[in-house]
């Protein structure tokens, strides 16, 4: 069964238990989830029974391609032609996502008497079915890999965004899409600025190395960091890697379905902080990944998410000592039952 | 002077004439075209004379080093704290864009008694200044000559997905940061839907090729499209390739400030339909281009924008056979005062 039939399918489900009629998407990737199409410009109307799209013309073939299973409409106006929808199926109890939708387009919506209802869509992007975890694996064994082949062009003299450029090329010669977001490179003192914009600035001896980066593959995204020393590593980088190593251990260790994102979150912060680095710990420990790079769940100390078979997840502890260096250490990780994988393994 | 610093000048006239105390706001673009620092969670409160930045503590020192100008607070709580600031500085009408920010957001400010009002920044986010004009020929011309370069390597048996990446390589070795959006490479009959996912395909003899495509460099975006007949073309591609280039280059031809963009895409859509095809020209004439691929203004038959010296938009007409062929061709071009500027010259 096509993967995005099967969530229309289990969203409807919902629908009918919360005595919902009708919700509307018009996200890229909320359309994409349900329907494998992904463009802006694309509205869905998932009722408990059918699904209607509304798009402009030039989309038309395309969709259809896509969704065999939906109503289409071509729109001039997007909402007078949902709103004529809605009158014609007598709809009266319609929502729309307030977490997704920008506050004029909510406006529209308002006026045709829809509800907002905040992240309806969340339980089901946030465990990952096998089609997607297929994805998910394939895109992080690509940044894995990839990795292990740019770690070799790493030399003395060469740029920042030199590597950058190089690892994503690979990545894409194999099989992603594109990055997952902006590749950080980090040299030296860079590396402890956790958001570094990658720079023109070139490797010298003994300095520390961090790359941040990952790729998409079938629209699913990969996530991870590695930093090394490049020469004679100090001292003072042997113990801040070998505590930054030892808390993202012992987090990953402990993720299995159950377990509280922030009890995650305090296991990598423990460790850190009785090592005195504690307040060089300036984020939260991960994130979810999946079609955003960024997403729920979120692993830091105010969120208590009970993790489920299927999350996907990154555990990212870091330490960031400005003017001098920082180390982060990044893995992707499913979360299993009783266990988990980690994803992005070199 | 920094033209971030400029830009909130300016923006803070505006607030002025409008008596409006504060806005607040939350995008990275918006951010960004304010401050040079370009992050999510990051929130910016103008008011008439101040600006204050409220950031998780991990951006403090780049932020810093981006913007000197503004007042830095930490928060664990990003609402939390720009409510007490609005407090303890006594604003009362503060205002939040409402065509930027989501629904669950405005909440948040309308519980702190903040105004919606829509599109704010738009008048000078459409018209750039001289560093953007820079920064966006710049990312035009990257863009018009790894065409060049890869146009010679489009040969029978190659995939989309190569030109597609091979492309995106090449712009990124002439300082390109990444593309503008995903590239569309289209052999054949792909060629004939305007959004086509680059795909597998190889390219057979005697097929149409269609790359639609673009960069950012600086953060500003490049967009054109150029269409060709790989092996000995057709009288119809012929045909439709000389219409297509005719309502082009008329569309551009009329181009200077004060003409109307419906007026524009008139003339485009006129050329098309006089010959027959009106009904294959199946979207607008062309967008802005800035920071976003996309923004302000639309040239389409519904928007009538006054063009004004500095606004950056595309020209792209085309006609699409659905199951035979399609022809886009588009350029990126800079408004003058009695002229233009077509920026993706090849």
């Amino acid at each position: 069964m096509n993967i995005h039939y099967e969530r229309t399918n289990e969203l409807q489900k919902k629908l009918k238990e919360e005595k919902i009629e009708g919700i509307i998407f018009s996200t890229p990737k909320e359309v994409f989830f349900l329907t494998g199409f992904h463009q802006d410009r694309t509205f869905l109307l998932v009722t408990q029974k059918e699904v209607f799209a509304f798009i402009p013309k030039m989309f038309f073939e395309h969709f259809s391609e896509k969704c065999s299973w939906a109503k289409i409409s071509i729109y001039e106006n997007p909402y007078d032609c949902i709103s004529q929808k809605i009158s014609n199926l007598k709809l009266t109890k319609v929502v729309f996502d307030s977490s997704t939708v920008l506050y004029d387009e909510a406006k529209k919506y308002i006026d045709m008497k829809f509800e907002a209802i905040s992240g309806f869509l969340k339980e089901f992007r946030m465990t990952k079915k096998k089609e997607e975890l297929e994805n998910l694996k394939k895109s992080c064994q690509i940044a894995a890999q990839s990795y292990k082949l740019i770690k070799n062009k790493i030399k003395k003299g060469i740029k920042e965004i030199e590597i950058a450029r190089e690892l994503e090329y690979i990545m894409k010669k194999m099989g992603a899409s594109e990055r997952s977001f902006e590749t950080i490179v980090a040299f030296g003192p860079n590396s402890a600025l956790p958001h570094h914009e990658t720079s023109e600035r070139k490797l010298k001896n003994n300095e520390v190395v961090l790359i941040d980066f990952g790729c998409i593959y079938k629209r699913y995204c990969s996530d991870m960091t590695r930093t090394f020393f490049y020469g004679k590593p100090t001292d003072e980088f042997k113990k801040v890697y070998k505590i930054v190593e030892e808390a993202q251990k012992k987090g990953i260790s402990t993720i299995k379905e159950g377990v509280l994102s922030n009890e995650i979150d305090k296991i990598c912060r423990e460790i850190i902080s009785i090592n005195g680095y504690g307040q060089y710990f300036t984020h939260g420990t991960g994130h979810g990944v999946g079609l955003e790079i960024h997403e729920e769940p979120w692993i830091n100390p105010k969120t208590s998410t009970k993790l489920k078979e299927g999350m996907t997840i990154t555990i990212e502890p870091g330490i960031y000592l400005y003017g001098k260096f920082g180390v982060r250490i990044e893995d992707t990780v499913y979360v299993r039952k009783n266990s988990h994988e980690v994803l992005t393994l070199i």
